[in-house]
């Protein structure tokens, strides 16, 4: 893709993330109708699903030729990254979404055959708009994010992880998981895969762990942490594939080969 | 302690905390001295001294009978909560203070003969401020906080915890903390034992538990937790004491007592 065409897609994703923002935030207080989809605890509601439909009506309109590849399934079914693909959560961190009505985050990715060219993670309640375009950086509602610093160690580092990290699981033995979590300095949990890539990105936290994501809550995260210099893998260590769900380590470069190997493939199942 | 009494020293502390937290939002950015207290990653910076030190100076000055019980050991040696007591931490979170520049609460809890009168938890980046006045209720704000609504199943809760519960330790056993992991919808850790007090109150995580806290990082959240009718009380069920630090559950009302047996008192060592 050429820095124009890169410039005026950034310019319009921009301007209908944050209308789709503000949409969410003039309805926040509606009552919302929740569904579950794979299990209890993974939760749909009307909000997701409008704000979906109004990125596929946006993008299908302007931009015809275009693919879309979101969690809902409004968009395309694909088996291919060719093309242009815009890869969206409407609402990455749905629980938060219903239980907090903040900590939630509108995600949009947008890849050329493969590769990565335009990412925003938008805090919606917060209005903080996170983004990147490939080569050129990433931002913080405007203002450029600093490359992360290079001194780190594992024992000085935030890692982002959700608990269940900790108990008994069918990819990593949870003691090696515990010996992890005693290491560093500290664990937090957000429960939005987008803003803790978002964090990562702003350096707030240093690794952010995750059993199972889905294209969508990894689009935009892995093109914005990837231009502060951070590394985005599976838990193998290989690349994310962006068409299945796998687990995946985003991290600060100077710790995630030993959360890799000394960790994750040394604990694997 | 009366009414009017309440009153005229709830303004007055509302009063120096937004003068601390204005300083400290103005320094945000300066550079830290960091140190480590109990263990590496038991952080204490300039900033929390200079804190204590701005309400130790403006309590002894205006209120000289009054005690003061702090973090940062400025205060005074108390051995029984008689009199009015000011109880305070003036940075909780200073790990995310350190690394994030956000995410920690300056906490303010006055005391009158033992009894909770006054609470305030600020969120300083934010600019929130959760306040609560005996037997008046809980605001964030300035608005009220209603009180925590009755139909809650642990299956719907959301649990704040750090991720040392699920590690071997000398509490309890960590599989028991587990299965709470695996039978509630989510888990979350802010890094801020403060925060997680005022989170409960507004609802939006429905308990918080934590392996060690001292008097400083519960006496507002206490307060203002009781005031929309949540329940406060260390993890065999019975009274903080405020003097001496303790492992801690913080619960809306529904779930305290399941959490309490089920888990913590099943799963005690």
């Amino acid at each position: 893709m050429n820095k124009e065409t890169r410039d005026l897609l950034f310019d319009q994703a921009k301007q209908w993330i944050l209308e789709a923002g503000a949409t969410i935030r003039r309805k926040i207080n509606d009552p919302i109708t929740i569904q579950t989809k794979s299990n209890a605890n993974d939760l749909v509601t009307t909000m997701d699903k409008e704000t979906e439909q109004f990125f596929v009506g946006k993008i299908k309109s302007k931009y015809p030729s275009h693919y879309l590849f979101s969690e809902e399934g409004f968009g395309d079914k694909l088996s291919s990254l060719e093309g242009t693909v815009w890869i969206i959560d409407p609402i990455d961190g749905t629980m938060n979404f219903v239980h907090q009505k903040r900590h939630f985050a509108i995600s949009v990715g947008i890849y050329q055959d493969g590769i990565g060219e335009i990412g925003f993670i938008y805090d919606v309640m917060a209005d903080i708009l996170y983004s990147a375009k490939k080569g050129e950086g990433a931002m913080k509602n405007g203002a450029k994010l600093p490359p992360l610093k290079t001194d780190l160690t594992l024992q000085e580092s935030i890692v982002g992880m959700n608990h269940y990290w900790l108990c008994k699981n069918n990819l990593v033995k949870e003691t090696a998981m515990q010996e992890l979590v005693k290491q560093v300095r500290g664990t937090r949990t957000y429960g939005s895969a987008a803003l803790e890539f978002a964090y990562v990105a702003e350096g707030i936290i240093d690794c952010y762990l995750a059993m199972k994501l889905s294209p969508w809550d990894i689009a935009a995260g892995k093109i914005i942490v990837h231009e502060v210099g951070g590394i985005t893998t599976n838990i193998s260590g290989n690349e994310f594939t962006m068409l299945d769900s796998d687990a995946v380590l985003t991290c600060h470069p100077a710790i995630h080969e030993s959360i890799l190997s000394e960790f994750l493939i040394k604990g694997k199942k």
